[in-house]
């Protein structure tokens, strides 16, 4: 095990109807703030009115911006910092997705910095201070709503970039399965599998006697993928529901990487077809994990041996090693063809003409990853793998 | 799964040497502190120096307050509110096991109040401040070090009773298990009894819809029984000394606990035995627990087979599920005979005596527990069991 240090005050609020806590999880001490979120779907269910219901109340101005998409973009991040600047906002509360809260996060450090927010994602320069951002989560998916990280698309470049900083770990996150029950499947779908690649950018791991929290991720794996069976069957199964919107911030958390180092490849790969063809982020990484686990599997094949007895049971009986593991990778994809999501390139129509420029991008004349090595051609043989 | 708030903004320094972060952890905010510890082993071992010197190299006046026994004590706790009241300490550092923690806990409630510290404890007030307590572990155990409890024990009337608040979270708690390697066995393995039972507070529920923590719990239990084994082998072993380390933070954090209804009997039937006998606590919990597991299993005989199948692997081929659980509480007796833990009250020179006294002062005419409630006979019936 690695050392490590761990920090995570996020305040869970979870439960039926938790959003009438948002007064309390506020406190006092603000009366500007930012509401950032996406289109007409918190206006059609009724969340939108109840948030600002609460916040009229509480007497609290409030400064509005809609228009987060999917991948959310650098221009928006712009304007929500130059409406906080403009405005002296002191927190901003984000009700949607992953999108909405990493736009969110970034627009807090922008508010308080006089740097440009796009080179904190390309300069690594040092996150010093962000305003505090409160999240209601609408789709469990990212785990953004109790993560340190950020990810934003710059229009210009089509580059989507990351960016970790415990400062912008939300303050709060106010968990209410009731609101994923209207969410069409390929949401619900395309979350569950951003859920597991969360815990399996952990998982794979060449780091010695981890064994706690190998089982804790085994463990969250196999209830997510139980739970996202019980879902196909059901989607308004709000116990299941509920199960799936806890995986999805224990997922991401950071506690099952803790002592771990971790792999993040196919994030970054997957983030390549986001930015040029704003893929869904659940999407690219159904397509990318099989291919990244077909490439990297002989690197350590006692964990891939592992991965298929203890999240799929396969049967080792009178089994080689390998074909145990490759056993394993191909539950995971059976898995992912049972909820609908795609497993090859082909499936979404995207062909080989830009896999050169995307593996250059993304390994920007280095390696990515840590469980392998990953430089440009290896990001071309896991395309060609996923095709 | 039930509705649940939950924040634990502890910081975790975990590693090798980590007593070193110190100073960045304590940060500039403090220049009067307590430090407060048990006896003569951190000074044998040479961790009360370097504490000491970390200390005066930042011109911290350093308060002392060493003494704290096993089941602490509220005298000594009166002792450190009196020197925080009197010296305008602004923080307790504590360096040592649960015991020198929980006393931490209590004295930095204790001195921001008016109010007499035990009344905390038996009327119920609810704690409205604390001076912040930081950690320096020495024994994994009772996962003290980022949980919102205390346990002290009264001298007079020889009661032991907790409190609970999110206010006494330790702000920082350093895990360098290299600390731990010199512990004698029987600390170790009541040790790691005391983590084990912390997690089957939290299992034994009888909350529906609770996959995903059923299999944290599950995950957690394995890898400590796993590793109890390898340290029996060789308590030298720095990797399992590092995995029970984390394990007993994580089972005491709160998060396996999170959604599902508790139940702590076992603990309260315990307390009684270290308040009248002295009994270490992770004894208590190995004779208590198999007793009350016998005693209350039919209450949801699915959950026991589950626990042997899952936690045990019990094969239950052929057997009724009665069999299958009455195994798995066999095989945890078993486990526990393995690490040289007392499973029987004569093995500790226990006998009936007081049996009704500890019923009555436990119970205190109403009931404990919830997987089943347990009443002032139930208790008797137990400790029949435990004999």
């Amino acid at each position: 095990m690695k050392g490590f240090y761990y920090h995570n005050p996020t305040k869970l609020s979870f439960g039926k109807s938790t959003e009438e806590r948002l007064g309390k999880l506020l406190g006092d001490n603000h009366n500007r703030i930012l509401l950032h979120y996406g289109g007409g779907s918190i206006k059609r269910s009724g969340l939108y009115d109840k948030v600002v219901d609460i916040l009229k109340e509480m007497n609290i101005e409030v400064f509005e911006l809609s228009g987060v998409e999917p991948n959310p973009k650098l221009n928006l991040v712009r304007k929500g910092i130059e409406i906080c600047k403009e405005n002296d906002i002191t927190f901003v509360l984000a009700v949607g997705g992953g999108s909405v809260i990493d736009s969110a996060k970034a627009i807090a450090i922008g508010a308080l910095s006089n740097e440009d927010i796009w080179k904190f994602f390309t300069d690594g320069i040092d996150v010093s201070d962000a305003l505090p951002v409160g999240v209601i989560l609408t789709i469990p998916a990212t785990g953004s709503e109790s993560s340190p990280s950020t990810v934003i698309t710059n229009e210009d470049g089509m580059l989507k970039r990351s960016l970790d900083s415990d400062l912008i770990r939300p303050e709060f996150a106010i968990l209410n399965p009731e609101l994923t029950l209207t969410l069409p499947d390929n949401q619900t779908f395309a979350g569950i599998m951003d859920i597991i690649s969360h815990v399996l950018e952990r998982y794979f791991t060449q780091t010695d006697h981890v064994d706690l929290t190998d089982n804790l991720c085994e463990a969250t794996l196999r209830s997510t993928i139980n739970n996202a069976y019980r879902l196909k069957e059901n989607t308004m199964n709000l116990d299941a529901r509920a199960e799936i919107m806890l995986s999805g911030t224990i997922a991401h958390n950071g506690i099952l990487g803790i002592g771990r180092e971790e792999d993040w490849a196919s994030h970054r790969i997957g983030h390549e077809l986001s930015a040029l063809y704003g893929t869904t982020h659940g999407v690219t990484l159904s397509i990318i994990f099989p291919a990244w686990m077909k490439y990297v599997y002989k690197e350590n094949l006692d964990r891939f041996v592992r991965f298929a007895i203890e999240v799929f049971r396969v049967d080792g009986e009178g089994k080689t090693l390998e074909e145990i593991a490759l056993e394993g990778i191909k539950e995971f994809e059976s898995f992912l063809e049972d909820t609908n999501m795609p497993i090859r390139l082909s499936e979404i129509g995207i062909s080989v003409d830009q896999f050169e420029l995307m593996a250059k991008k993304c390994t920007n004349g280095g390696t990515i990853g840590s469980f392998k090595k990953i430089n440009e051609q290896d990001v071309m043989n896991i395309f060609e793998l996923a095709k």
